[in-house]
């Protein structure tokens, strides 16, 4: 029995997942929610046998949901992906997108918070993508793109000119981020009621082989410690985006669960929301990590350690099969 | 007697300095170090009546001091406005120059930690003057002025070619900041032994009529999450700046004062290195900011109380008159 194997009460938790745990844990839950970099992929490579896994899982009727704080792909260009790599999609008749990237998410929370503006407008420090989702929730937006500095000195740049109905300032992943869009946001943010919203605190971008870049968490930081205030965040370990799937879905936390590759991401906001938790091995996250949280004397840390792990979620498949 | 005037030893703090204590004050002290902004000026405007208490404590043959976190300037520079604005300059045969801005006092810290590198070079994140300081200190420096995007997306920006004998990544005000440069800095700190500098960390560079842009501080957090390390700072109210000054002015701390407009910087510079401090209320801090530090329950903050204030530096004339 997998508690007396496990051990007592608190080492009971991240307990490896074996087809007998999987099968009995897959039998109370009706949704399984998957972050996607590190457990369903690597760049623009699958995890082997997780596209199989995934399929199967669909096959026993189990609703799937893919949360990714990634804002520089729209849910379509997400649920183009998932087929490319052999995660095939809904098969349910009317069964809506299975994808809540924080572009979408945050389009959803502008569309909330924006509710009653008349030409509800934001300043993007973002790709097209954010901009696109803003746009079908029908919020306009301007900055996307570079910005260049504009004339000799500090003077100037505050002159620059700042489009009148922007109520919220947006920082996404901004590859064209630059001292003059920070400049213009704090301009912004300095306005009345303008929102400050982040669509996620990554310190990092994980690439392939290891490799990675500046995440949108630093750019965030920085507009927050020009203004002075702190960014409404939307992504992982953020519940607002565990709100946006759960309202979609309707979901039953206790019968829902979150398996994902970042202990302070995926893991925290399940444990945040009450779902079951699975850490996968394939990207950001080791045992190492879990030990030295469950060794913690901090609340927060404490949190983060998963009722489960796998090598790969891969490994769910013996328990889905005959 | 003042002590009695301002209530008991708690209360004794941030009293505020007449002519008979700015007396006592001076007759114990031999150098005096002033912030500049805020302080002698604001902009390119003097304080009325700062250039003539300046004069005046030169004439009294008092030792003085310019310390700034703007990285902007070269020394020269500095004391070329100092001059142009009524303040002066150095009267003593053979003074050395009198400023201390962190362009320069960066320049000390990386000759001495590279002390020994072949041929040291940092990665820049600053304007023209810190490179200047730098390489009259024998650094050269590589990424001054503009850095855009390059490629296709994140796999090209981390090939983008990197210079062989950087052993520092120095961060200061750079309007030219961007998210390339971000890559890049980052990219040069997992160089093994790469130094990571940060001229300040000020949140805001205050402009005239009450205007602000972005500071340095904003910079050199999204590097430092990026990095995911601390940076050195050399600025107040770090002791690396005052050290400077101490080493080439051999000071006695306790006949020495600082004069500031900031509690969170030059007041707390002052008590943690056990100068006497006095507040100008000209710049940022206000007597409701300090009152709101006495009562605090934070050490730090406690330590952000002025042992004397001034309405403006002009109220030390009478005590120099006569």
């Amino acid at each position: 029995m997998a508690e007396a194997e496990a051990g007592g009460d608190d080492d009971a938790r991240c307990v490896r997942l074996s087809a007998e745990r999987a099968r009995a844990l897959l039998a109370g839950v009706d949704t399984l929610l998957f972050d996607c970099d590190g457990v369903l992929w690597r760049g623009e490579t699958a995890v082997p046998g997780a596209p199989e896994a995934v399929s199967a899982l669909r096959a026993r009727g189990k609703r799937l949901g893919f949360i990714t704080n990634n804002s520089s792909k729209t849910r379509a260009a997400y649920a183009e992906k998932l087929r490319r790599l052999g995660f095939g999609g809904p098969t349910a008749p009317g069964a809506g997108p299975e994808v809540f990237g924080t572009a979408y998410c945050t389009a959803v929370y502008l569309r909330q918070r924006l509710a009653g503006a008349p030409a509800p407008k934001a300043y993007v420090l973002g790709g097209p993508a954010l901009a696109a989702e803003l746009r079908a929730a029908g919020v306009a937006s301007v900055g996307v793109g570079p910005e260049p500095l504009q004339g000799d000195g500090p003077g100037d740049w505050l002159d620059a000119p700042l489009e009148p109905d922007v109520r919220a300032v947006v920082v996404g992943f901004d590859p064209h981020f630059s001292y003059m869009k920070l400049t213009k946001a704090v301009r912004y943010l300095q306005r009345p009621g303008c929102l400050l919203v982040g669509t996620n605190m990554d310190n990092r971008l994980p690439l392939e082989n290891g490799r990675f870049t500046a995440g949108t968490g630093c750019l965030v930081r920085a507009v927050e410690m020009a203004a002075q205030r702190q960014a409404d965040i939307i992504g992982k370990p953020s519940r607002f985006i565990f709100d946006c799937v759960s309202r979609e879905y309707g979901l039953d936390p206790e019968r829902t669960v979150m398996v994902g590759d970042r202990l302070d991401t995926d893991i925290l906001l399940g444990a945040t929301c009450g779902l079951k938790t699975v850490l996968t091995l394939t990207g950001v996250s080791t045992l190492g990590d879990v030990r030295s949280n469950q060794e913690s004397d901090c609340e927060v840390k404490k949190k983060m350690v998963p009722d489960f792990y796998v090598d790969s979620i891969a490994d769910l498949l013996p328990a889905l099969q005959g």
